[in-house]
């Protein structure tokens, strides 16, 4: 079993990715759930990351991170995600309570304390890697890999910038530089994984309430991304994180350079992949290039089906 | 007729364009050839637009134009296109002569003379446009269009930036801010028509001078860019602008902001492309999608044909 | 006596330079002044140079050059030197005409047909003198010194920045990187020379119109210098330059490296002075450190003394 | 008492500055002393604050903070500070241990729990204050001040920056953004306490063992100062923290806006002073001007003596 750390803000996708992360199939050994300032402001993450929690029984610490950026200031995206940050489903407030102290600490901690190597798994800004990346530059050496979603050839927030990656720039900046081995889902990947009225049918297909939770997720999800990119449906970016650690066989990688941009006007937050090879700096990244979509929702479906079985 | 100048480096696809630009088809009216500093030095390609002519026998004025961008020191591009920035054909020495004066005054001159609205068609990097607009903002009233070769949502000088645009970023700042119209063919389509192999046979098969010409071009062409970026032929970039002169229809195009990043430390020179329409900001660029590629080859190859009859 | 073109915006403290400079005393070839946008408009400083001309019997060619600069949008100061450019004085509209042609044109015109070298003399932004290097950098060869107001180790328009570099940060660039020798008068020295009220009063005392008319032109700068900044009276910065080719003795310099910033968010625009010798870049410009002042105001008033003279 | 907590890297100046902080004339309550990456590398700093303190008898935590920058790669300046960091007394390791956690938490915890508002006194890069103010926001409501050397009109390190901040640019910006107020003693007026041959013979005239060693600190720092930049001796920079502590009046200050320049290439690390209020942004820094110098020295030289004294 993999010792992972779910580094998150949900969002639909970062609650989709801890359902596929949580699930038997995944085999991972969730060492706790971290929350960041991102989609929504953080304590609105930490109790949305509590009820999933709740829902899905997953008894690991979560642990409240990041209210703001590094350098920057705070930045939402409500237009995506609702006021909530998990609009769609109608949830009573979560019994389970955020476990003390600052998802730096716990971080730390658990890397340092951890017998192997830990993956951290962020799908929110980077706030918290970096800030214990910083607080902590020893953690490196006991750091499997980091697989996050975040960036891409093109942007989603601005032109130049996905939003994960635009909100902390300089924590993106420190972590792609610190020399831990990154494994990046970015928008050119993400954006061939849309959750749209075919994926949706086939989850409500699904006669468990986990899944059943999924189905509103995805409902919502869509409507926004059509209200506002004309998407088809949702990308579920977050959840190729989890299911790349579930079946890392299904999705393709290209070893490349990839330079985080914190001086432009118009490209600030951009991550600048180096895909023709023209830096000639060394590659830091293993990027997502494509996806076997068949097999993916396949996966995904299996994963959620699961749910209903006696022993997931 | 359309009243046209090219501004060019040529530059082996510099050179196709204006072999396509020159043909009857094409039914335009070349005021000029105006040449600037950009795959390799100005002179080097103000005799290489002067061996063109001479070729084509075209007589119009080619006229030399800035020898280093607006602000930053020059750079070139030999790998690409060898010393002379038209390496493979071996040529003699022009016998024409180009024009007395600069091409900026050429350019400003030809367009507030003109009775009819000028098209400006730089395939270059964009000193000459800039520094005419610059000289004399009046004459953005009587261009019709800046037809142009550059940028793309990705770069092949650098990950994020085109070498046109690399070159001299501040130039097409002012050009792309600068009111006039800008059609603009960057990377996304130029590398959707790459003349390989196949490209290559077929041009072989027709018996001309010219043909045999551009034959040439596309033999070293294809090779620099198999070794440079292990692509199967060399991308004709620069003939897409007299292309869609000739057929506009060929191209798909989508209305969008393109702002120009001059400060970026990884992104200076990106053509930042905001398909998604997430910035809010006026539409300033006609920015060509796609081709329809076997039209293009069609109309490519009945073009170099048509050199070969009585009245081409 | 030296050839010089005074490249200029006034503005009151411009006039007071050519007013110093066309003196017999100054013993200066004027090949011509050229009008650059700045202070105000271009066309409205064209006027007043022309009036300057005018009143002083200067029978010199006046050139209008830029009207914008070379890559950022225009920018003026009439809070400084109201709506004309030069508020103060009531003038009659001059009869004398500019000459035809461009700034640029004119300025390397004159450089490449001088038998001696040129010595050129800024004292707005740098757009004219820019555009003559990037259109003819062969020019370099014969221009002796540019001897230019602007810049500063502080800021008057933004706290780094000076007026006159602010405006055109690029061109400042291209001319300070363009291995020509800068003789810089920024305000470290400028604010040295303010025209107090006891300086205005011995001008006063001076009985010729030409003095009547630099006293006016002192009145009104005082009076925005006062309101804007709090200064007793206005700094003449632009007269330091004409004041220094008569006597440059009264000045004292350092050799200095200074870079131009174009990529600051506050510091747009700085001229970044390396006085402690930090940076190991190569000396690139003699610096105006100090003067004295009363060497300055002495000569400065018999300057305007002697245009009462019979052959002044 | 006003409770304070020192974050320095010791540093010639900041041993001075805290052993004028330790005096009983001072009147501060040391919370503590914490260290960041700075002059030398961290361990060294916490190395020599713990020398500092067991030769002061001062029996307050000493915690070690950042070994690096928020974003950027360390900078150390040993040809400034010599290897050790202290070079020039020649100490015995110290028996005194650093206390356990981080900086960053101590300070975090110590302003949590006082009862009265905390002054924090970096005078080192400002990491450990910024990490504290990322991590946790509340406490700006009960830090009552930030008494900071740093930055000014031009810089040491760069013509721009000055050390401390240059180090740390992206945290000198979130401390300046931070709301929290902030008193800065810049360059302007730490270079004008230079402890020069005149004051190092007035030290050595104190007959104590801390005197004895201030003097060998200023012995050895006049020595660097004059090679790297020909002054003539070594300005006691940091000092001017707990000097102003001890006594405000000697010093003039001016309320104004400063803004931290992250994205200039010659000017990164300048904090912008916004004096002749050219930006209309508000004050946020009591910007230090100037300081009565023969005051300054006599209260300095009167606290060293005071080492002797029986209840010092």
């Amino acid at each position: 079993m993999r010792n992972v750390i779910l580094d998150c803000d949900p969002g639909h996708d970062d609650a989709i990715s801890i359902i596929i992360g949580a699930s038997k199939r995944s085999e991972l050994n969730i060492l706790g759930i971290t929350t960041v300032a991102g989609n929504v402001e953080v304590d609105k993450n930490t109790r949305n990351a509590l009820q999933v929690c709740e829902m899905l029984n997953l008894d690991v610490p979560v642990v409240e991170g990041a209210v703001r950026p590094l350098v920057r200031e705070s930045e939402v995206a409500p237009e995506i995600h609702g006021d909530t940050g998990l609009d769609g489903p109608v949830l009573s407030p979560p019994e389970k309570k955020k476990s003390p102290g600052h998802a730096v600490d716990f971080i730390i901690g658990e890397v340092r304390k951890s017998d192997e190597k830990v993956t951290l798994v962020p799908t929110g800004p980077l706030t918290n890697i970096a800030l214990a990346l910083i607080k902590d530059p020893s953690i490196k050496d006991n750091i499997d890999e980091i697989v996050l979603m975040g960036g891409g050839t093109f942007g989603n927030w601005t032109p130049a910038a996905e939003f994960n990656i635009y909100v902390d720039a300089e924590a993106a900046k420190v972590v792609y530089e610190s020399g831990v081995p990154v494994t990046m889902f970015g928008l050119d990947v993400t954006h061939q994984v849309i959750a749209d009225e075919a994926v949706i049918s086939r989850v409500a297909e699904i006669d468990n309430d986990i899944a059943g939770f999924v189905k509103e997720l995805l409902i919502f999800f869509a409507e926004t991304y059509k209200n506002h990119f004309g998407f088809p449906g949702g990308p579920i970016h977050d959840a190729c994180t989890t299911m790349y650690l579930l079946d890392p066989e299904m999705f393709t990688f290209e070893d490349v350079n990839v330079t985080i941009e914190t001086k432009g006007e118009a490209t600030y937050g951009m991550t600048v992949v180096d895909l023709l090879k023209t830096t000639g700096k060394a590659e830091n990244v293993k990027f997502a290039t494509g996806v076997d979509e068949e097999t993916f929702w396949k996966i995904f479906l299996d994963v959620l089906a699961s749910y209903g079985e006696a022993d997931a």
